[in-house]
């Protein structure tokens, strides 16, 4: 084959960029390199394309493009225990010496025993004690750093990891891809909502206003003249199942067209989005991989996906198998 | 004077250059047109080219230019009464013939009456059951196509103007100016969130996720399989007062470095902007043109400004008086 000339060179320069334009599925590609090739990736792509490209039926404007990300189990890792209730378990022996009383109640006894079985055995009325005597009685700045200080020096009890680092790599491309067309990226989760927020920017790059999560009550003070905000020991909201579409309204105000989850309690933020006029994208990422992370779905304690797959494959959202879709699950290590 | 050679052109043009990059307040100055020169303006100014200017000592990150806005009495007029309320009041009319026995009840039978007085002599309690009547009881979708139907068609009952016309074009300025400097705008008001939210958009370019307002509760249900919201008639969360750092918090998970109102209901947030590090902007709007809006501050019943007043004195934040700082108050008639 002979060089080409200058106008061959140009043709095709001129091809290349005609195919850029209309596809924006060719760039998008790269935009996902751990991603492998399939229905998963290419459901998201192709859905991307629709929306954002000017003149097709399916565009959205800008300032409706709000994509709406659970976060345990979606965005980062949710085994063996969420790990904001690691957090609290933390917090429980490192406050266990102003409050010696504990050594004698539960789930404090055995939790200060390490017995993880006798902890748990209180159900959810126990982790709600443990989150309470661990998330209030301070103000929102002193939480705050103590949050900060927590998710700097601790670590995943199997990997050793920071607990930063139990996100998936996938979904960081994939935040990021949707940024680069222009969407406005939520996390909209059962977690607290001040929890979340420590580390949601630096790790995922969503600013706070762009967190949504479970909340306790605030109490307004002026302590010697300077004002602070009290986390009172009470619930506000459980930002879960048929809450997740009222935190969002509350929120955001306006329904997203794309929602990401990988549970049950997802469902209902995945219905309502699903239910607006025009195009939408609802996902399910389903933890298949007992290899690189865990495998459940049907009759997981934690992060139960049965009710949620069952209607995923009736209404044909994508179901992405963290085993076969994914290249890489976490980030290289720092 | 002989004309300038080319390399004195030059030199023109690169110290015009050089000052216009220095100092913002240049062009700012352009931006509020509507605001006399005075003291209130070039706190403004001052106060962006401050945070703005990197190298600046009070340089804040974009992502930080965090400012909030009041609504009722800041952003747009709130006599003779809250917006809102006239609303409320449109609505029961409307809806009177599907409920006989408001001929009967209070307030509803004062209202029904034309007796102005007569319904808000319940107070307070009067006034919530007026609300609860007119925004409960429906789907968010209904309240927002009722919503759109009233502010496109009800007028002002002294100006006979549409409410969204009864907005301060300095405000508008400001609020844009701000975004030029990459602040990011939010309405943080003792309002309706899901009532503003509806024209916030359109009328000061301010989307509904950066909307904060009192709320009611709702609740997610499936209506022969489409879910929808509905909204209770039971308060949720009151956006006024001390309510406001703690809406602001929930919201936005940041405090804001400037803050705009009008009445001691915003005094709270006032303060909890002020208390943050760095450089802070505190201003509160005082309505002192009985000529070309209302005249109105200490004893007023609506828009009450008394605490407010000797706290902004005392600790040195901006007060525009409408009537001196104004050049013009409400936009063009369209």
């Amino acid at each position: 084959m002979t060089k080409p000339n200058f106008k061959q060179s140009l043709l095709a320069a001129a091809l290349v960029s005609a195919l850029t334009f209309t596809t924006t599925s060719t760039h998008a590609a790269d935009a996902l390199p751990s991603w492998n090739d399939g229905k998963a990736k290419q459901s998201i792509v192709d859905f991307v394309a629709k929306v954002t490209m000017e003149g097709s039926p399916d565009f959205v404007p800008p300032a409706e493009r709000i994509a709406t990300f659970d976060n345990d189990g979606t965005l980062w890792c949710e085994q063996p225990m969420y790990f904001q209730f690691l957090f609290a378990f933390d917090r429980v022996k490192v406050l266990a010496p102003q409050h010696p009383e504990w050594k004698d109640k539960e789930p404090f006894a055995s939790l200060l025993k390490g017995d993880l079985k006798g902890t748990l055995a209180g159900g959810e009325h126990a982790m709600l004690e443990l989150v309470m005597a661990t998330h209030a009685g301070m103000t929102t700045e002193e939480f705050e750093k103590i949050v900060t200080d927590w998710i700097a020096t601790a670590r995943h009890p199997t990997t050793k990891r920071p607990y930063t680092e139990m996100v998936y790599q996938p979904m960081l491309e994939l935040l990021a891809y949707l940024r680069a067309n222009n969407f406005k990226t939520f996390i909209v989760s059962g977690g607290g909502i001040e929890f979340m927020r420590v580390f949601a920017e630096k790790t995922y790059g969503i600013p706070p206003e762009q967190v949504i999560g479970s909340s306790g009550k605030l109490k307004f003070e002026l302590r010697d003249g300077k004002p602070v905000l009290v986390k009172l020991p009470a619930i506000d909201f459980i930002n879960d199942k048929e809450g997740k579409p009222a935190g969002i309204q509350e929120h955001i105000g306006r329904r997203p067209i794309a929602a990401f989850g990988n549970s049950d309690g997802d469902l209902q933020m995945l219905q309502w989005t699903a239910a607006g006029p025009g195009a939408r994208f609802c996902l399910y990422v389903h933890h298949t991989d007992a290899e690189r992370e865990w495998a459940y779905d049907r009759k997981s304690q934690i992060g139960q996906l049965d009710k949620g797959l069952d209607e995923a494959q009736a209404k044909g959202w994508t179901v992405v198998s963290m085993k076969d879709d994914w290249k890489t699950v976490f980030p290289p290590k720092q």
